[in-house]
């Protein structure tokens, strides 16, 4: 059986592919070359996965890949009609991010309960100012998103004695629907954001959202930018609405040196990083190599994405 | 049976106190104050912990109070001979100050983890810059001190996948000796010291213990400034034995605006405030409460001080 052929969009993806030498066929492509190689590809391993490139390429021309796997938790920027209704398998790298995402969480939620933004900058002056802090215990926590990350989130902060809310697509066991957010959110003091993109969560946090907060609550969002009206989050900052927020991702990434929320009072900004931590270039690869292996055997793949939900659900079939 | 006179340190305790009507004479008195009326005194009530007044009026004439209580889970600054040798009561304020400071050590090291004075820093210059973190889940922590706030700083560390080596004044069941501090630091990530000031810690953490910590390593101190020799905290920092440090705590306080350690790199430095959440005075000031009515049912007082070890053994006699 002669190789596959595995095309990768980027052009310096983890060393860790090299593993796969006789038996894969590896090309590289940026972009702009994408929709010229994709008729060649039997899998299509998507690195750049900041790209919107495939969404772009894939209605064109020709065969297209049976499989494609991005380095992703989100797949928003894949989906496009074609790709949905098509019969290729997609998958995304779950397993990957989720413990550094709820570090990074709970390091936001910590730094504003203790102020750390507001040492830093005294410390900067030269002035000791002693303030009473708030603390993480018997707060309350809801959690939007009920995927691997939103539980790992969960998961982390409940030894911290916060208590979580878990908001998903549709209630389940441990799980609240959609129908119980603007409740619960009124009651929180932290909300957080980890959902994908899909119809169903653009836009979700806007004005009408941040009125119902407390004044003393804070919202943060490490799910996909374009879940946030960012102008309605700057305003309700602005106005004291809410008491601060922090976000990791954005409507545009990355955020231009013009951008009015750089400095919108209260609010952390950060470059899209909350699931990057030390070796997970390294890691996608080793979970790739993992799946490659599995689908040249033929084996059923994890993380298979419902490209009609936009995500992939948990449990997935079979797990 | 006449009403006990309570002497307070401090002009402006917990509005708890009001509590006692009937059943104390309350009396204030600031430091300077305090020799003439410590004759008189049946209880005292170091309210304002960050006296040293006692120590100095403590030697003088007359009787003394049967019974001290600090307001503060340290108490190097009570201590003196004279004190040790009577037999006056000290009893401290365990149970108020551990999760708060737990909470804010757990806070330091996400916020190193995580480069979150780093990302304040780029905010604030409008730069978008993407960096690989680290994480606490599997890296490793000793922590210098095993009384009430050491174990609780353990206790929220151990969820987060952190390993945490307990370090002591004599190895016990699940606590490290002194003689194993130095082999424990030179392995770990994170050395937190929640170590009350003895003479067995004055000048503990100096350039021969951050020399054999790792390059990668931090420090933090949440018990007392003197256990760190401070000019050599900042040598290691400028000279990048360690990658980092936070200090709470220190051999002055308030730090002063000429202080070098303002702006040493890599050093968060904050005003002794890692135990002081909102509501603090108040629960001090039910817990005194609490206190003083067992003392005049004449029941044995909880948080009694070893004065001759200078802090209060946990377990406790009894407990």
């Amino acid at each position: 059986m002669s190789e596959p052929t595995l095309l990768v969009l980027d052009t310096a993806p983890s060393p860790r592919l090299g593993r796969l030498t006789g038996r894969a066929r590896i090309r590289y492509t940026d972009g702009a070359g994408l929709a010229a190689r994709l008729p060649e590809a039997d899998v299509l391993l998507v690195w750049d996965f900041a790209s919107d490139a495939v969404r772009a390429a894939w209605p064109g021309e020709g065969p297209r890949p049976a499989w494609v796997h991005t380095a992703s938790a989100g797949v928003d920027r894949l989906l496009c009609p074609e790709l949905i209704a098509s019969d290729t398998v997609l998958t995304n790298a779950r397993g990957i991010f989720e413990r550094p995402v709820a570090e990074y969480v709970t390091a936001l939620m910590l730094a504003f309960a203790k102020d750390l933004p507001g040492t830093l900058d005294l410390q900067q002056r030269r002035q000791w100012r002693h303030r009473e802090s708030g603390t993480l215990a018997n707060s309350r926590a809801v959690v939007v998103g009920a995927g691997p990350i939103g539980r790992e989130i969960a998961r982390l902060l409940m030894p911290l004695g916060v208590k979580v809310a878990l908001v998903g697509r549709t209630a389940r066991r441990t799980v609240h629907g959609p129908e119980d957010l603007d409740r619960l959110a009124a009651l929180a003091d932290w909300v957080i954001c980890a959902a994908p993109l899909t119809e169903a969560t653009r836009g979700l946090f806007d004005a009408r959202f941040f009125g119902l907060m407390q004044p003393s609550a804070r919202f943060v969002n490490v799910g996909r930018g374009p879940v946030v009206v960012e102008e309605d989050l700057a305003d309700a900052l602005r106005k004291r609405w809410i008491a601060g927020a922090a976000l990791d991702v954005f409507e545009q990434e990355p955020l231009g040196p013009t951008s009015p929320l750089w400095d919108v009072p209260d609010l952390i900004v950060s470059p899209h990083m909350s699931g990057d931590t030390v070796g997970w270039r390294d890691r996608l690869g080793e979970q790739f190599v993992a799946m490659y292996e599995l689908w040249l055997a033929g084996s059923p793949l994890p993380n298979v994405v419902d490209k009609r939900r936009g995500y992939a659900p948990f449990p997935g079939p079979g797990e």
